[in-house]
């Protein structure tokens, strides 16, 4: 089975700490893990709604991936992130189908875990990320 | 605990047919149902990804709420829904918070599940559904 099932839910906010504050009073989302990644100019927090998970995302600026993205779109859904057992695998498989891939080998993401994102332009407008994680 | 989990993510498609395919191809996405809900202005599709679930959103014209949303912003992620127990009960514990909802009442949604919807003013630009499903 390539997809485990759906690790994530990516949103991009302007304030991440308001964003905790209103998911969990909304949703019961409870705070996971919170990290700074300057090489990917963000600053996420992780929350588990039930069995569940967000990814609650703040730009460190305008010029990173998630400020163009808000500049651009404005908050809100901003990826989805399935789970896999082998990144590597699953991205050779999408390129031997010919989808356009992001990242082309997997790398280090958010909270220490290996991921690859997959380009919106192979999906259909969804910028979709194969995770592994062997913490679940 | 108010959610117990991701119920499914809703995507907004231009061609249901296609979508089914690509999400098939990349991520192994199996169909589990397929419904045409003439009073949403909505043909559906749900596909099992592992143990999560999308739901691809074709509108039936350009006057409808997923019409709407595919002119103003393009195909992509539409929204997420938050499986719960009791929609109502998460209805009043929101409108209770000043929470701006959509549907005041649950409602009935596609696939037989009594659903309603968040407003995104609520949640930061997130447009988010409570549903009810006996079936998981």
């Amino acid at each position: 089975m390539p997809v485990l099932g759906i690790h994530h839910l990516g949103i991009a906010v302007d304030d991440l700490d308001a964003a905790v504050l209103v998911y969990g009073q909304l949703f019961g989302a409870r705070l996971e893990n919170r990290e700074t990644l300057a090489s990917q100019g963000v600053e996420a927090a992780s929350l588990h709604t039930g069995t569940g998970r967000i990814e609650l995302l703040s730009p460190l600026g305008a010029d990173t991936p998630v400020g163009r993205f808000l500049a651009k779109r404005g908050p809100g859904m901003h990826h989805v992130a399935f789970q896999v057992d082998d990144v590597a695998l699953e991205l050779a498989r999408l390129r031997a189908q010919g989808a356009r891939l992001v990242d082309e080998e997997p790398r280090p993401g958010l909270f220490g875990l290996q991921v690859a994102f997959v380009h919106p332009e192979a999906t259909g407008g969804v910028l979709a990320e194969f995770v592994r994680d062997d913490r679940d």
